[in-house]
Formats: C-alpha cells, sequence, structure tokens
C-alpha cells in the first residue's frame, strides 16, 4: 500500500462532497464545534462525577529520556537561568530578608507535546476552518488560532474508547486502523454509550509505549496506529456533534490513510470543514486501568490550552473527573 | 516605610516561630497542601456547580501589548516556523494530498504568565519545601518541581474574594495592602463563607489592568497591592487548611512586606513552610463580574500546569466552572 | 519632509534606471562585489599594515547595559547552562578526574548585532541580488545567504571615512546626511585617497553614541545619520567597485530617504543591484582615534561572518590591522 | 585501557608539577597568552603573506545535515522570522518604498560550532586562569570570558602541522593520539618550522569527517584523535609561547587520556594554567590540501570571535592568509 506522490489524489477532489460546518455559528466563529459545549453539557459532565478520582492526562515536557513528538520538531528544552548553585557562588540575587530562588524558560514547539491544535493549524485548497483565507495564518495565526479555543475552554461530558483493550492488546500495532464502527464496537463491550455532544477520547495505548519502547522503533517510518478516514466516519461525526477529538497518539489519526495515501485527511475533513478540535499526544493508560476496574467509561472532562495569542496552538495538561 | 537592606530582619529569624507542614505527608510530599485536594474535595467542588458557566482563568501570552511580568523577566515570543506564506512562496513541505499547515514555537520563563509555583520556587536559609536542601533545585528542581503539581492536578472546591469590589475600587492602588480579616469581612460581604479546604482565588484588579495602564504607570517601583504577613494571617491559612492561593498579582502578596522590608515573606510561611501551592497573574475581572451579578462566588475550579520535567513552574489556563 | 506613505515612489519606479552588477559574475553568483576582493586585493591590504596594531570593531553582545538594534528586533540573551554553581550544589557533572566548565547558550537575531546582511537580506520587485526570485528567501535564504559571504571571508584594503571628525563632532546628529562627494572631502582632509576595490568604513559615531545615550534619545523618531541616495552616488560606488561598504550605523544609511520618503533605498541601489556587501553597527570610534594620532587611515581590513546556513546575515567581529 | 572512575587521578595531584603562567601579564589578565601577540607578531604574521589566498575555517552552522558537536549539546537552530512568504501573504511589513525583507534568529551553544574557549571556560580545583576564584563563572564569566578575548582578536604568524598528511591517512583513526615530538617530525616532513609565538594550527582530518561519516560512527564512544598529555608537551608549548592552539577537532585533544582515564587534561595544563588559548572545531582540509599543494604550511591567521559579553566562548570563522 505505497503509493507514487503523484498518483496520490488531492484533497480539493476527495474531499469535495465532505460535509462542512462553516458558517454554521457565524462568519466570525472561530472555535467551531466547540459551540456544542453549552452550559447544559458542562452540566451533563458534572453528572457524570461519581467518585471524585482525577487523571492528569498530560505527558511529561523535556524529560531527560526525550518526549514524544512529530518527526521534525525538536524537542522541548528547559533551561536553569538561577538556582541554588547560584546563591552557593554568590551570583543569586540579593534579596532583603534573605529569600533564594529558582527560575526556568523553556524552548518548545506549541505543538511539542499534550497540545490542542488551533482549528487554523492545518488546511487545504486556499481556506482555513470557517472559510478563513489560509493567508490568515501567515506570521501567527489571525484568526481560528489556539487563542480562541483556550479562552472559550474546553469542558463537557467525555467518553473514553479503549480500542486496544478492545483488542485485547496493551497497545495498538504500528499503523493498525479502525473505524467509527470499531468505536460503537467496543463501546458496547466497555458498557459505554456514546452520547451527542461527547469529547471523545481514544485510547490505543501508542504515547504511553514511547516510554518503554526504543526510540528506532518508535519512529520507524513513523507509522501510527489510528482511525482511518471514511466519509461514512465522517458523517457519524458530524451527526454526533463531537466537539472534540482527543487520542494518545501524535497524529490522532494514522498518519498516511492507507487507501489513497494522503497525510493526514482527518484533520482536514475533521477540524477544517467541520471545526472539530484535535487534541493529541494525551497519556490514557492510567486513566483506561482505573475505567476497566471501576467500570466507569465517561467523566467530566476539563483542558485549558494556554491562551497563545496568534497561536497554532498549545501544550496542555487536560483532567478527567470522574 | 523605605527600609535600608542592611537593617532587614532576616528570614530565619523573622519566621523561626512560624508554623510548619513539613512531614505531614511524608517526608517524600512533594505536593504539599494539593494532599488536602482529596475526592472528596473534589465532589464538594462539583456540588458547587449550578449554571454550567465556564470562566478561563489565564492571561494572553505574547500578546502584541505585552504581558504583565516580574521586572527583570522577559517576556514570551512566539514564533512562526511554518505558514501560509511558505507555501505561497513554494517552501511549505509537499504532503501527500495537498494538505499544509502552519506551526510554531514559543520562548518564555516558565514564570512569565499565568502560573503555578513549584513548591521549591523559593526558599531560605538551606531548605525548601519538606526539608529538601535547596541543592535539590540546581540544574532543574529534583524534588517539588512543578511536575508533581501538574501531575496531580488541582481540583477541588474554590471562593473568589473580591478585594477590590469590596472596597469600592475597580483595582486596588499600587502598594494597597489587606489581611485575612479583611478577607472575612469581604466573604462576609458577598455572602459567601470561606471553608476549610477551600481553594482560596483573590482580586483586586490588578492584572487586568495592566492592559489598560501604561506600562511606566503599572510597573513604577514595582509595588503591586495584595496581602500582608501577620502570624495570625499564616495560622489562618494553615487552620483552614487551604491548598492553594490564587491571585490576579505577579506576586500573590505585596511585594515588599511594609513593617520589615522582606521581600515575600508570604511565599516562604506559606509555600516554604506550609506547602501551600501558589498561583499567580490570574485574570479575574470577568469570573468576578459573574459572580457579583448572580450571587454565586463558589464554584468548582480546574486547573492543569504542563507536567514540566524538573520546572520551577508552568504557564496555565484555569478554569473556574459555575 | 515628513511623506505620506501612499505618496512615496515604489523603488521599481525610483530606481528603475539605477545601475545593475546583476550577471556580471555568471548566473549562479552569491557573493557580489566581493568578487572585486581578488588575492591582488589581498596583497594591497597585507601592503598597507606598518605598525602591527590591530582593533576588532565588533560592539558587545548581550551587553547588561543593551545592545543597539533596529526597533523591532529583540536584543541578544545569553544564558548560563552550567558554572560554578552547579558544582557548589552537586549538580555539575563528574567528569573523571575533576575537571569542571562552565557552558552558554545564545537567542540572537542573526541582524542583532555587528553584522553582514546576506546579499538576499532585502529586495523590492520579485527579486533579490543577482536577479534570484525573491522566493529563494522562504523559510531560509537558498542563494546569496550569508553562508556564501561567510565562506569567502572579506579580506581586502580598507579605508576609514571619519565623517563626525570631518564635520568637528564628536557624533553626526539625528538624521544628519552625507553624500559621496562629502566622503572625498573628508578624505582629502584625512590625506587619505580612496581607490578603487578599497573596502569603505564610514564614521559617524552613532553606534558607540549608545553607550552614552539614553535609550528615548537615541532611538528616539529611529533616525540615524547617514548617506543618503542621489543616482551619482549609486554611480560612483559602482565605478570605485566598492566591495563592501561598513559603517557605525545600524542601517547603514539614512533611515528614510529625506527626498522621497523612501525606506533604506541605498539597501536596494547598492546591495540588491550592485552586490555591494554591506556590514553596520560596528564600533569605529577606538580605530578612527588611533587613525587620527598617527595619520594613517587605511590598513588590512579582515572580517568572518559565521557560516550561517540559509542565513539572512551574521553577527561578526571585523578586525583592522594597521 | 578503560578506567574505572574512582581510581583516576584527581587534576590537583596530576598538574601539582605542572608549569603556570598566572600572574605573569598581572593580576587583572584575562587573554594569557594572547599576550603574546604584539605588534611585533602581527607583522612576522603579515610577512607570510605571498599569493593573497584566504582560507576560511569555520564550519556550517545549522547545516540541514546537522553540525559537528560535543554530546550532550543541542545544535544550533536558524529560524525565519520573515520572508519572501510573509509578503506573498499580506504579513509582511509595509516599508515605504516597497522594501521587502528577509530576518533571522538563531538559537545555539556558545561552544556549539568552530569556536574559541573563554580562558575561563574550564577548570580544576576552586580557580580558573590566573587563579580567579571559579566562583566568577557563576552566572555568566565575570573574568577571563570570551569578551575579553573578542575584544582583543587573535593576528598573529600562524602555522599548519597536518598530522593525518604526516601518517599517510585521509583522517586520522578514532582515538589515535600523537604528541609534541610528533607534530615536529610532521613539521620537519612538510619543511616548516613551528616558529616561537607562532598560533598552531593541528589537523586530523576529523571534523571534515563528520560530513562524509555517519552520526553513529562519528560519535561511537565519542573518541576522538588527539594530542596526549606529558609533562615535555606541556613544557613545549610553554617554552614556545605558543599563544593560540587551534584543532579540527571537538576537543582539541584526545578526549579521554589513555594513560589516567582523566578527561581533557591538555585543557586543564594549557588553558588554565598556562592561558593558551583553544579553538576548536576548524575545517581544515581545503587549506591543508593547498599548502601541500604549494609547499606554504605558514600564514596569517586572522579570528574575530563575538564579544559576548560574560560568555564562555564564541562561535567564529577564522581566515587564513597566506
Amino acid at each position: 500500500m505505497s503509493h507514487n506522490h503523484e498518483d496520490v489524489p488531492h484533497l480539493n477532489e476527495f474531499l469535495k462532497d465532505s460535509p462542512k460546518n462553516w458558517g454554521k455559528w457565524g462568519p466570525d466563529d472561530e472555535v467551531g464545534a466547540l459551540n456544542y459545549l453549552t452550559p447544559e453539557e458542562v452540566l451533563r459532565g458534572t453528572a457524570a462525577v461519581r467518585s471524585g478520582k482525577t487523571f492528569t492526562l498530560g505527558v511529561p515536557i523535556a524529560h531527560p529520556d526525550g518526549d514524544p513528538i512529530w518527526p521534525g520538531r525538536r524537542t522541548a528544552q528547559r533551561i536553569s537561568i538561577r538556582d541554588r548553585g547560584d546563591f552557593l557562588a554568590g551570583a543569586g540575587i540579593d534579596y532583603a530578608g534573605g529569600l533564594q530562588d529558582a527560575d526556568d524558560m523553556i524552548i518548545m514547539m506549541l505543538q511539542g507535546s499534550t497540545q490542542y491544535d488551533a482549528l487554523a493549524h492545518v488546511w487545504y485548497g486556499d481556506q482555513v476552518w470557517n472559510g478563513y483565507p489560509a493567508e490568515v495564518t501567515a506570521g501567527g495565526i489571525k484568526k481560528a488560532s489556539v487563542f480562541t479555543l483556550a479562552d472559550k475552554g474546553i469542558v463537557g461530558h467525555a467518553v473514553l474508547i479503549d480500542m486496544a483493550r478492545y483488542r485485547g492488546k496493551k497497545v495498538l500495532t504500528r499503523g493498525e486502523t479502525f473505524t467509527h464502527e470499531d468505536l460503537l464496537a467496543a463501546a458496547a463491550q466497555q458498557g459505554v454509550t456514546i452520547q451527542k455532544r461527547d469529547i471523545l477520547l481514544i485510547r490505543t495505548g501508542w504515547i504511553d509505549s514511547y516510554y518503554y519502547t526504543p526510540d528506532e522503533e518508535f519512529y520507524r517510518d513513523f507509522l501510527e496506529p489510528g482511525l482511518t478516514y471514511s466519509p461514512e466516519l465522517v458523517q457519524w461525526f458530524q451527526d454526533m456533534e463531537i466537539p472534540n477529538l482527543c487520542t494518545d497518539t501524535i497524529a490522532n489519526e494514522v498518519t498516511i490513510e492507507p487507501e489513497t495515501g494522503i497525510v493526514l485527511p482527518l484533520h482536514l475533513a475533521l477540524m477544517r470543514n467541520l471545526g472539530i478540535t484535535l487534541a493529541e499526544i494525551l497519556s490514557l493508560d492510567k486513566l483506561a486501568d482505573d475505567c476497566a476496574a471501576d467500570g466507569q467509561w465517561d467523566f467530566l472532562y476539563s483542558a485549558g490550552p494556554l491562551k497563545v495569542w496568534n497561536g497554532t496552538g498549545s501544550p496542555v495538561n487536560p483532567i478527567a473527573i470522574k
């Protein structure tokens, strides 16, 4: 299933009949399907909380053993600016009273860890989400940046679908695919129903495997497991009014669509056309283990990406509240 | 009330009778008073949710007009790595199918925006929170870094005290102080009770004033309004088992304690000694306006600082869920 | 002499009769007038050395009092990564034998200090030096970057013209202009002849004044002294086969051409059209004082900008050898 | 010849009888053996110029295939801030007259390319060059930083010794060593004499091999070829009053001294104790080929490291003028 680059159909053609939510929330909308997250949805999420257990879903940043990252991006670098050593060496700040402090900085890609994508992060043709011209991305995203997502925040009722557990695996295989019908079958086996406007979390086990897999194996061919495109899947996402898709992979979908060779068609069908917000690189193993143990696969989900002005995305540490 | 540097008492002496929670949660504890945030507290927070309204409390990062920041730190810099312009100029990536994308990076101080401090961020003498030697901060914080706070997450029942509104002001004055008794009086006026283990948010109006105040005025003498130290105040925080103090100022307390000239004594009495987590630079005006309008000053609070390995702090975008 | 933006003539029109050296050194040339710097010119430079005195012409980088820089660019930031403090605090590296070390990083604009411009650093219309399409600059300069200049290096016979001293001033005034005829008059007064293929250094005193002038005064209206455009001046530079123009200003010419309001027309007439390399922000006061003292205004000039791949420019510390 | 870390002798003991030049140029000296580079030496260098050929000796920075670098340091990152794409997409700056420009920044280690070390870059015991306490390095080097070297500049008479060619190899083998007596034998074979106060360049072929060697091979065990320590070698460098040692390796000496297991003892014997300036990662193959062709192995050498305030080192692009 390898594809000659020139034989791969262009997205303009491939998605020409794919549904769009452009204009649905007005010509100035910048948050897309997050509009589904009304106060009622927040209350529906709150109502799912039973035990008060919480799980944070971000991965470590600037871990000494490395961070999982899209090839070509650099991993985050944390740098100590001042610490105890400076004070011992007489180079600290002489604060009145004797306070000492440690300060540091970070250099990182905004898509370099657990992250929300701005709706305008990817596109095809000449337009991003809601029909804004792609030129709004130049020199920083002027429309549909991560700032607007972050300003709204993401709070709602979420459900976790554990595809790896469903298939009896610790982690799905490189390039292994699944569809929305597989999601429904897994949900049925888990005893949970995916409801309209649910924030959808899908576990493959992939990201957490980074921490026990050699780099050359994890990144080989850069081929992750994930959802694959079909018109029916896209329609299902639209009908279900999914506001936000979150996975424990770097790309949120199988990197290269096997039938056509197109790179990341779901990013475009779901995010660019339907305005569905994407969150990636979540760590879901601990949450999944707990859900399997107590049988509760739904919860309140709260995520506050950073309000980076004009940003293409933002690192984030989402929280599941069960 | 200006002080000669050499006449300022040392914190070793000044706080020698101040209470400590060291060891209370074991010798290996790294999250301090966040231990108070048990599942019961999460449920108490959830129970406070009534309308489903949400408010994000982070400030913009890398805003073109500047970001409020502790003097001497550099503001965040967001940098476009790839965007529409690159594709127009033939320098984009040739993804099969025609996807185009925008990517960016950020360079920022970990304490350079709305933020959580690691418990080991500041100290006096030779020890940080829980008695770890201050050397744990050298080259990156090895104990009580922001990673452990972020790994736990901060979810609980919160109350907002609006000191500016209480005093009939849009924003408190430079250097204006208040005590825990003022907090209690304001709470009474608001018709809300500060309960044990509440996450405490205090509004002064200061940070939001940054956006309508000239820099030379905002930063003049770098003197913010805020809480002032007293032994009674420290005891009250300990007795109330406050897990987390959040304010809309850069320092969370009046920068220089007026009686003694000590810099940031509450950081040390509350965070270093009692393990109370500090969050700073929150934007609270919109939330406060809503609370004043509907009379509900308590809510579920959810904050996910980034899991920066060895970090002194982390940018964050907390969410209030009413 | 302020100009309405829309009344300013476009460079396409303004320079339509201005001479070009495009193609003179072949269609693949990337170093322009540096081609004049043949071995013969190196020998002419070496022959000018008499006393063996040397002068370095770079300004400090990351100076605690700030660096002179084009408004909108950030000054360089040097950051200690490891130093004695880390070793005192037990966070150094345990090198066998007991070596200890200090290590740094730097974040800086490539045009943020004493610098060479890549020939493709600025342009008008759709083409850069030698007729390459301006698209060669996208995502990093593919043609006529600073790498090619740096790979050649700049070594030749140079002459210093001290315009400030000629006009009896310590430093020229904000916006004060001069022409090639003024250069010739100053040279005559200095008793030196500008010869064909001389590297031309012009002193205004401006950059060195940065270190004793308040920022608000130095940067007011950002209006430097400098050369002004005239067709005759451009022709003179071409006839003289000047390979490299170096000044102690940020822009190398008066920032806004007073007659027309055009920004930096000489950059375009000299660099983009004639291929003359520009070096800026040189510190020339010490060298000029020495030349005035010993009467020797010419010397061997040696500059090695860094070989930054695809770079728009490079910091540099040129050396004058008298 | 592998060594148990604890069996490796400490440099305090190992070098206790090694000669020092501390105080030789006064208690405030910060440039050490560069003091040997008097105007007379500059004239001696100039006198060596015969043909006017020039060679730049820096390696590419931020090369797409990577840069050779000491393990643990990050390679330089050049980032486009503005370019043609921004103007095409309407995000450029609207300069009056129509100028367009490209602007870059760089993030790099100061020891991350062809570089000069500050004299205080490495030390043992509690003191750096000239007896300054090692605390001068904390938070940025206050004494004997690269600024002082850069402010002086390095200009003098240089000789190239081609150890690889002497041994009939394109490049010396991993871990292959040589001594000052080997240098003298090679010089004799080349027909050149190493004179007092010569800047000494040694070619191993190592750095240029980086560009045709797979990374896993180049960095395996990180073991470079190079000089090895002996008391006689140190004495020879002192007697010869060598101001500056430059090589085409990352470490300038065999990384781990084979007899004792000490890391980089020559850095300490030569730089810390004798004040000899070290330059590393030079590209010498082209220069060596030319010298072999014309039989001229000596030349004028000119290097201007950047004047980085408090810096541990600086990237540089030295020039050999034959």
